[in-house]
This record gives C-alpha cells, sequence and structure tokens, in this order.
C-alpha cells in the first residue's frame, strides 16, 4: 500500500494537528510514542479492529505528527517531534502535559 | 434557546478542546476573542450562514473554550482564559503562537 506523501515540516497545518489530536486513541499513540520512542502498529493498536487503526494512523502521519519506516514485515511509526517543536514550539509538551491530567 | 450548562474547569476535556481547535473558523474566534476581549457573535461572524455559526459558538461552548452572556439582544462571547490556562497550562499561548504561522 502507497502512502501519501508526508507533508513537509513547514506544511504542517495546526488545524490537522488539532483534528489528529482530537481523538483519544490517536492521542495516546501520541503520547505512547513520546515516551517509548518508537513502536510498531501491533503494539499500538491492542485489540481493536484493523480497520479502524489504519485510519487513525492515517490521520496522524497526513497530520504530519507521525512518521512510519518498514522494519522486515513490520511497520513502526515514531513521533515527527524535532518537525513540530520547529514548527509549533511548546506544543508537545503542552499535549503531554494535558493528557497526563 | 437553553443552552446547554458549560462545562467546569475541570470537566473540560483536551480531546474536546482539540476537535473546537480543529477547525478554521473556530480556531479563528478563539485567537480574536484572546486579542479582543470579548465579541459579538455578530462581530465573530463576518457574513456566514447563521445557522453554520451557531454550530460553531456552541462546539467552543460545550468544549469549555468560551462562555457567552446576554447584553440586550446581543450576545457577547469571551474566552474563558483562566479556566484552560489553570486545566492546560501554557497549551492557549502555544495554540496563538501556532496560529500566528
Amino acid at each position: 500500500m502507497r502512502h501519501a506523501r508526508l507533508p513537509a515540516s513547514e506544511e504542517i497545518a495546526i488545524e490537522d494537528v488539532f483534528h489528529a489530536l482530537s481523538d483519544p486513541f490517536r492521542l495516546e499513540i501520541v503520547c505512547r510514542l513520546a515516551a517509548e520512542g518508537e513502536a510498531s502498529c501491533q503494539a499500538l493498536e491492542g485489540d481493536r479492529p484493523k480497520s479502524s487503526v489504519s485510519h487513525h494512523f492515517r490521520v496522524l502521519r497526513e497530520a504530519g505528527l507521525i512518521r512510519t519506516r518498514n522494519e522486515g514485515a513490520t511497520r513502526m511509526n515514531a513521533l515527527r517531534r524535532e518537525d513540530i517543536e520547529r514548527r509549533f514550539p511548546g506544543l508537545l509538551s503542552c499535549v503531554l502535559s494535558a493528557r497526563a491530567d
């Protein structure tokens, strides 16, 4: 499956970021990746149905929040921390603190 | 028209806040209120159709981002700045800076 091109850092739109973060599962993925560095789709999805999970990962990719790479048959996900920080300084730590409540 | 009870500060949910901010018009309302203090629905809505505008104001109210009061026949809106800051410190300034890009 081809993935749409990831937005470049300067193309990341704040409304897309907020939309991506408005879902509890996507917010959880972002927070876990911030804590763990990198994680596979499998590790993040738990027992959710694959079809809905794929959608969530795509929203996060297209919003510019995560990048993915293939490691063998496994898809690994990571937060685009530097890109987000460059584009919206301080936003990520706000988000992580907010969810910690 | 009765308005649903505004969420108390501790009830404000971050996903609801992000959902509210994921729309360009709602984000614009938040930024204008941050700059202007208080503004009427009329001043904020421009030439948008009233029905869609009402929806946007309701989303912002129910997310805990704005409060409204009646001044005669006019509805005045204000940001719940202290409540948001107490609940999610630093988030509002991040949002305002992000949109300034």
